[in-house]
């Protein structure tokens, strides 16, 4: 590493902590992409979501953040492996074991130029606890904002919302106040809620439970091996074999949320439901989608390694 | 059994052979009740269901059939004591093993004066295939038609449809073409279709794979130990512990179902959901819900035995 470098990693750092970048910042309108994966994305075969990745990132660099894992090695290899098959060429990892690794010279060089970051699986609260207001989660936020893509499988993805699950029963009743843990993440995904492995672990009622409580926040489950591409302009689109379940309770009649006892179950009437695959859009401004052919996606991604489309 | 009683089991069994009663004659319209459970109802604790199925059976007569399972004595000591604790004093167990069987006269006299069925879980094509169309099928449909109540649940819920779900993927996103398996139920909830361990085996996906297909049905998801009532005037309400999701299809923009391969996951767009939970009604002439008091059911059916309000 050039002296050079260092120098601006150590100005960053002190940037960065004097005035941490917040996703609430009124001025800053984010130029970039976000792509949500539902976990398990395929890391063999057709690999359709991590091209997609590579097509966003292009020939610029994309840093592998492994900070939800408490396997971060392994979890690397497997990533690096995949993301080389994808053609992307300039990959780095970012390993980050507390909040003084987010602060350090080392993490700012290795996020230095980047246009591309990518949040793996593992534990949501160690992302937010480790990275929250540090000068990586500013310089993330950086990248988003210039037009860069941020990226993110399971906990990766659940990270994105404002507010965030941390833990929830699924494949149960929901009920009104228990069992329902959340907390702020990220802020980048804006009036919504990413829940993730959705299909998978039955996750319905777990994401109507945050509907109900505020109807402001469009709930977006999505399936394993699936993703959602969020453009600037508001939309995002759907990728690989899952669904993805949007509930907009705009509509909502009644709930009884806040009336009954919390070990009641919930009730909710009127929601709007969408199941959206591949191909399909969805218009975050009037919440309304859009139906799209998968074929065309599939042909779009799966000739050859990646094609740079979409290269900034 | 008395003389008379065989002669008369015996006249029943030649008039249903030559004229069954199938629940689409026109000139027929049910006066009973359906209680369709969705499976693993308390059985020892306040036994609110048991108790609102022991309401409804008032001073007459009730038969377990035991047809659906694969241990049928077992069952039917389970539910003897279950059912005696909640007051009803009229007990009678529905063996049956084969087609011979559902034609019997010692069956015929068993399911003689009852004004309540209860249909355990088990398998619903057991169901379907060895008594459909039998003399004791048409024995319990002019049951539900002269007012008396049909109760099942679990296996004996999924069969009350007119198409009913055999086999189908939860926790997965739906697909088009594959993995979920229809087969013609018994027919008595009309234009719907039940679910059932809904939430606790994340059943949304081929829900919504039912309602895709045709709006006309009504998707009905109902949780374990939570129950829905069908009255003759078309309104069910709901008891139990967890919840009831309703798909409604009526206002469907968008489906794939027929355009793409059968491997490709499910896009629908705009079907209204609700969850309803214990008092809430659902109107299912115009598909609206009315939310309704937990606590007044509870108090309504946990005073000791079960009262005898609406004995028929």
């Amino acid at each position: 590493m050039s002296r050079t470098s260092r120098n601006g990693a150590q100005r960053r750092v002190r940037q960065f902590k004097n005035r941490p970048a917040r996703p609430g910042d009124p001025r800053v309108r984010p130029k970039g992409r976000l792509l949500i994966i539902g976990g398990h994305e395929d890391r063999n075969d057709g690999k359709v979501i991590l091209r997609e990745l590579a097509n966003l990132v292009g020939s610029g660099k994309l840093v592998v953040a492994t900070v939800a894992s408490e396997k971060p090695d392994s979890m690397w290899d497997e990533y690096e492996d995949a993301m080389r098959a994808v053609g992307v060429r300039h990959l780095h990892h970012l390993q980050v074991e507390s909040r003084t690794d987010a602060e350090s010279v080392r993490a700012m060089r290795v996020l230095e130029g980047a246009n591309g970051v990518f949040f793996t699986g593992g534990d949501q609260l160690r992302l937010t606890t480790m990275i929250g207001d540090t000068p990586v989660f500013s310089r993330c936020h950086e990248i988003f904002a210039n037009g860069g893509v941020i990226a993110g499988t399971s906990a990766g993805a659940a990270v994105m919302s404002e507010t965030m699950i941390v833990s929830g029963n699924g494949d149960a009743s929901p009920r009104i106040g228990e069992l329902l843990q959340l907390a702020p993440g990220f802020g980048f995904a804006k009036d919504m809620l990413i829940d993730q492995h959705f299909a998978e672990r039955g996750r319905l009622g777990r994401l109507m439970g945050v509907v109900a409580q505020n109807p402001r926040i469009l709930g977006v489950g999505i399936d394993e091996n699936t993703a959602i591409e969020v453009e600037p302009s508001r939309r995002f689109r759907v990728f690989g074999k899952g669904g993805v379940t949007v509930l907009d309770g705009s509509n909502v009649t009644y709930t009884n949320v806040v009336a009954e006892a919390t070990d009641r179950a919930l009730s909710v009437f009127g929601v709007r439901l969408h199941l959206l695959t591949q191909g399909d859009e969805f218009n975050l401004e009037d919440r309304s989608p859009t139906d799209g052919s998968a074929e065309e996606v599939d042909e779009e991604l799966s000739v050859g390694p990646a094609k740079v489309k979409r290269a900034r």
